[in-house]
Parts: C-alpha cells; sequence; structure tokens
C-alpha cells in the first residue's frame, strides 16, 4: 500500500523532487513477493528493476537508500541490517520494528556511517519526528500528547456521532477500509504503544520497550461514556501521553480519555492524527494530519528520502540526529498518577446510595466535582451515577473503587476513564 | 526581545543543544545599540563578547553564523550582506527583509557557499518553513491557509469574546502587550502580506511582491458581523490564502475572513498563529502555535542554527533548500475571485427593500444561501440584511453591489466579507 504510494510520489512528482533536491532521485528497484503488484510501476516506468526478493535490492550498485516498508519485526530486521550492513541509508515506516529493535539498529547506522530515517513510522504525513527532532531541537519538551491510531479515533468519532455500539463501529470501520480484519493491535492500544515508545526516545532520551507502557484499548469506552463525556463538556479521543513530572520520572501511558471540548485534540475528528507538543520555551505547539493511507505516508517516506539525497549532494555522508541525553528515566507507575477522573457507576435505584458513595470516595480523599444520576430504563430497580473526580492519586481511586464494587452499592464494576487537559 | 530569548535558549539549553547536535553551539557575541540590554547575557556568560556594533560581528573569526534580529529592511539588508560577504551562514526573522529583497539575497548566500535561513520569519515558532520545504518536498502544494498575524487573530478574539468594538479591542491588546504602540502594519495585513509573499515563494516557487498581494486590514470588521457570522455557523479570522486556481495562476490574498466553525483555522484563538496547507498526495496537513513571543520565536532560530550547525559538523559546507520551479506565474486578480460572500445592507425599514435587493443581485446571478433581518432599534427606520450568498464571481458582487449602494434601498456602504472554506 504505501510502497504504491511511494512509487507514485517518485515517479509523478519526480519533476517537483528535482527542483527542490537540485538533483533528480531516480527510483531505481523495486520488490514485491507477490509481482502483479509492481505492473502498476512497471506501466509507468519500464527502468526499473522489479523483483520479488528485497534482500536482492540491497547489494545492487545503483541504490543508494532503501526502503523498507514490509512491516512486522523479523523479517524487517533481518532486510534493513542488510542494508545498513551494504552502507545503504535506510528509510522506514515500521513502528514495530523501532520500537522493538531500535537501539541496535541506530547504533548498526552510525558504525556503517548510513542514516535511519523514519518519519513515517509515528502519524503518518504529520512531520513528528522532524519537528521534534531539528524545529524543537533547542528546546526542553514538557509533554507530547497524540492522537496516534487512526483507526481508534475513527471508531470513537463514529460512536460519537452516530451513537453506535463499539462493536458496530468496528463492523463500519472495517468495512470503510479504516480498520483491518486484524484490528487487535489498533484497538488495544498496542500500535499507539509502539508509536509513544519512538515519541519518547526523540522527546525525553527515554529508552523504553512499548511492552513497558500502561496500555489501555478503547473496547471498553460505551456509548453511555460517550454521551454523558459531552454533557461534562468533554469528548473521548484516543489517547498517547507522554510527560515529564519530576527529575527523572516520565509518564507514559495509552488509553482512551475524556479531553475538554475546547482543546485542539477534541477537533480531532475520525481517521485524523494529532501531536500536541509543549516545551518550555517554544509554549503548546499542535500537528493534525492524516495518520495513514498509502499516500500521505508516502509523503512523509519521500521526505525522508530527500533529505537523505541532499545529504549525498551536499557531500555528507550521513548526517543523523542524535537522541537527547536520556540519563536513568523511571517510568511513573500508574498507581502514582495524579489525575482527574470520569467515574461511571452502575447502582441500586435506592435511596442513600449516593450518600454512601460519596462518602466512600470522601473517605479515600477523592473529592466530586460534578455528578449526574440517571435511572436506567432498560434495566429496572438500577441507576447510574456519572461524575468527574477533581484531583486524586489513581491508586487511591482504584483501592476506593474496589472497596466500593465489594459491597452491595454497585450492581456491575464502576468504570474509570482519565481525563487530560 | 527575539535576541534575549535566543540567548537566554543558547545558554541555557546548552547541554540540550550540544547532545542533539553532538557538539557545543557557543554563542560567541552579541550586539545592541543599546548596551544596557546585554547586562543578561554579560551576567549569565562573561566569555559572551558584547558590543554596540554589529557589523563588528560579521567579520570576528570566531564567528560562523550571524544572526539578523534587528528587523526593518535597509540597515537588516546591509548586516546580512556584510556576513555573506564574509562567508558567515545567515539565520534572520526578518519577513520584510525576505519578502522585498529575498531573491537578490539568496542568490548572494548560494554565491558565498552559505545558507540563509528563516523559519522564524513566518509564523513564530510554528515550523511553517522547514515542513513545506523538507516534509513536504515531494508533494504539489495545492494550497496554503493561514493565520499569521497574532496581534490581529487576537483583537478579532476579543471582539467575539467580549463584543468590544474593534478600537476598544485594539486599545486593550496595546494594554495586554500583544499590539505595538503603531499597529499599522500588523492591522492592515501588511505584515501577513510579507509572510505570505514568502510562503508563495516556498510552496509554489512564485516571485511575489508584497504590494502585489491583494490586503484588506480587519479595521473594517464591526462586532455586529462577528455576531452575524456566529449565527451563520462561521467564525471571523484574519486570514492569509495562497492557493493554486489553474496552471499558472496563483490566488493570494490578505484579508478578514468567515471560516465555518467546524473548520481547524476557527478553533484558534487569542494570539496563536495556524496554517492549514492542503497537498495533492499529503491531504491536509495543519500546524498551530504561537506566532510571537520571545522565546517561542527564538526556538525557531536557534533550530535555524543546529541545522547549520549539523551541517558544518558533518562536513557539508552549506545545504541550502531550492525553490520549486515557478515558472510564469500570475496571480489571479480579486475581481476574478469565485467564492460565497457575507454581506451585510443597512436598509430603509420599508416593506419590498428585501425583494428589491435580492431582484438585483439574482439579476447579476448572485443566489442567497441565508438570510436574516434585523429592525436596527439604534437608527430609527432602518435595518440590517445579512446574507450568505452562494458561489458567485467578485467582480459580479461588487458592481451588484455598487448599483445597489447607488439606489435609495441602502443608507450605508454595503459590507462584504470573503467566506474561506
Amino acid at each position: 500500500m504505501i510502497g504504491e504510494g511511494l512509487a507514485a510520489a517518485l515517479l509523478q512528482h519526480a519533476d517537483i523532487i528535482a527542483a527542490r533536491v537540485g538533483a533528480p532521485v531516480k527510483l531505481a528497484a523495486v520488490a514485491d513477493k507477490d509481482p502483479a503488484r509492481l505492473d502498476i510501476v512497471r506501466a509507468q516506468d519500464p527502468s526499473v528493476a522489479c523483483m520479488d526478493d528485497a534482500f536482492e535490492i540491497v547489494t545492487r550498485d545503483d541504490v543508494d537508500v532503501v526502503v523498507e516498508l514490509i512491516g512486522g519485526v523479523e523479517i524487517a530486521d533481518r532486510l534493513v541490517r542488510a542494508a545498513l550492513d551494504a552502507k545503504k541509508h535506510v528509510v522506514t515506516a515500521n513502528k514495530a520494528l523501532l520500537a522493538e529493535r531500535g537501539a541496535a539498529l541506530f547504533a548498526l547506522a552510525e558504525a556503517n556511517g548510513c542514516d535511519l530515517y523514519f518519519e513515517a513510522a509515528v502519524a503518518g504525513a504529520i512531520p513528528v519526528i522532524r519537528v521534534i527532532r531539528e524545529s524543537l531541537a533547542s528546546d526542553r519538551i514538557d509533554s507530547v500528547r497524540g492522537i496516534i491510531n487512526g483507526t481508534s479515533n475513527y471508531i470513537l468519532s463514529s460512536m460519537a456521532n452516530e451513537g453506535a455500539a463499539f462493536a458496530d463501529a468496528l463492523k463500519a470501520a472495517q468495512e470503510a477500509g479504516f480498520a483491518e480484519a486484524d484490528p487487535t493491535l489498533d484497538i488495544t492500544g498496542g500500535d499507539a504503544g509502539h508509536k509513544l515508545a519512538i515519541i519518547a526516545g526523540l522527546a525525553f532520551g527515554a529508552r523504553v520497550l512499548p511492552g513497558e507502557i500502561p496500555t489501555e484499548g478503547i473496547e471498553q469506552v460505551d456509548p453511555r461514556d460517550i454521551q454523558y463525556a459531552r454533557n461534562f463538556g468533554y469528548v473521548i479521543r484516543p489517547l498517547a501521553v507522554a510527560e515529564r513530572v519530576e527529575a527523572g520520572a516520565l509518564d507514559l501511558r495509552v488509553h482512551p480519555a475524556l479531553v475538554p471540548e475546547g482543546d485542539p485534540l477534541a477537533h480531532v475528528d475520525g481517521a485524523l492524527n494529532a501531536v500536541a507538543i509543549q516545551g518550555e520555551m517554544v509554549g503548546p505547539s499542535f500537528l493534525s494530519g492524516l495518520g495513514a493511507g498509502a499516500a500521505p505516508t508516502a509523503t512523509s517516506v519521500a521526505g525522508d528520502i530527500i533529505d537523505i539525497a541532499k545529504n549525498s549532494l551536499v557531500g555528507a555522508p550521513a548526517r543523523s540526529w542524535n537522541l537527547p541525553a536520556g540519563g536513568d528515566q523511571k517510568l511513573q507507575a500508574l498507581a502514582d498518577l495524579s489525575s482527574r477522573y470520569y467515574l461511571r457507576f452502575s447502582v441500586r435505584d435506592e435511596s442513600g446510595v449516593l450518600a454512601a458513595l460519596s462518602g466512600k470516595l470522601g473517605d479515600s480523599g477523592i473529592s466530586i466535582e460534578q455528578m449526574v444520576q440517571d435511572v436506567d430504563y432498560g434495566d429496572e430497580g438500577t441507576a447510574t451515577i456519572a461524575m468527574l473526580t477533581h484531583h486524586a492519586r489513581e491508586g487511591d481511586v482504584r483501592d476506593s473503587l474496589h472497596a466500593i464494587d465489594d459491597t452491595h452499592l454497585t450492581t456491575a464494576p464502576t468504570h474509570l476513564i482519565r481525563i487530560v487537559e
């Protein structure tokens, strides 16, 4: 998919690229295990070598830059290593590869005097890598918050716009081509976790593996949560958050979150992605655009290729950017997070329940900011209490909710969504 | 102002910058005609040479990059030329200089093998130059629309939020430090015109002087326009627009415009700037951030310095980016613009007036999309008719309004604001 978009960009925009770089950038060879997919390239430019073994590309003399768009970790890892060993620069859009093996690959690139670029690996067309690494190179970054999984955002947006349940919205997203046949990595937050690990490295010099990042998917979001959030003045978005909480500690997490309606992230609808960066000197910086799709993602890949071409042209063998010095950064445990929370309780429709609930929350130091109580017409004898809390420590909130759910007060496990503002 | 911010960034973030670049970037010398303003630099780092003549800096052996933050055209032009002649790279935040003299300065930089960077000249902290020139280097850009004058946006925002008249909002903006003592260049659109000329060069290879760009200021926006626009579902923003309308013709303009509430530009409030770029392959790309202020703007300047430092470190003498091939691009005359319009008529409060008005508009091929009529309580015997038109050619609309204003139907000149969507 991205490969087709990239071939189209390089062939159809060859004049634009040559004008920007000051020299032509030639698509020398393409490989796909399904050779029929290369017909479109052959038809446009018969001089491009077409092959079914990508490993043959990395040793060609007429190749300076190898672009890896295979996806997955193992074969991509071998291909990138083979390319770097052959002293080819590499451009990749593979977030899983970089999140899992990035440190070793960057070291290998440096040892071989090659560049390893990866703008397309995070947030598709949004130039978040370039902006953090180059535009904000002088600044101390305080936080990066983003909607970096388009599938999740598309599903939550259609749940909000059409009142659909999660399963129906997922099915519609699959039919519309905005979710894969196996959407697990997207809806569980795994994909966003890969991207956040890369962002944390760039912004904070943190070396974290995706598995270390607390991650929650969007499957637990109920249309009622979206409705209650809206009544409170919030929108539910699938967020990835990376924040410096105190010297040496980083708060990294992926989860659906209530975002205030006035926040730029609240307006990022459908399959759009967005990244909000807060820097000590730059202040708030916000980027949005298409997070997926062949042509938009190919634009990011092409930008990397052009950067490398520019390097060669001006006589620089490579121009790799260093990560900021990270030092020993420990991750903040979720239990230690200080946040405001949205809570939805399913309770017996009896007098005294609300008083008992707020009493128990108050005993744990959790104070209620706003609250609404509704009788559940579909389920006789029960009611729903939705509330926003003031700031509280997450461990205290969880403990209190466990204690409450162990009593007769609630009829189902209480639902918690973090507020990010 | 920006100079102080830059000195602070270079001195206080020296460790961050050294880590990113891979080598230290040393602030060697600073100049200000008021030496007292350099005390703050002296206090932080006594090794920085402080002087009152900026021209002494450009010939120093320990200087590789000269940063011009003087503003204005003539002296800045001389300083930049002197620096380039001395084979120093130059970073400038001076939009007027680049808009008026850019072509000659870039040619001089190239002849001397030097780089001339200018990220801070357009939209302060927003990395619009880098994104258009590098991230989107492979794409054919269709349009760039931006809020690129923070003072105008601050004034229109406070008119909208507080119902203030223009003069009062301007005065409040001056007191709050968001407008200069002489705000002419900001509120007339002149400043945005300078920046748009630079953007048009980068995005379209157009060589236009600011004086060639149709420019309207925000002085004519009335609180009633903001109110009517809101009722129609729009926000009034100070826009700069650069669009490719047909092969070889460019639509460039600066004016207040009605923007639909759902557009990302509608949410850019206060002193924030934003740029929305539409590319053939990348689709919609949106950037926002602080458009002014010492620290945010200094971040952009520092990013340029770091880029140049990186070049030197990897052995590239310079790495200047070419403009796209522009060819012969003529500007579209405003009369030929096809747009929707907001019109506000002051009319006699008599029966038949609306019918006569719509008849005359219809005769010119202008059709009304929505309309509202209000009696003017402050001015007996008059009423206001506000409407949105369907698409029409601006020349036709202007002709029709002149004809209408020549009749007895209107009691004051009719007010027109373009809709941008």
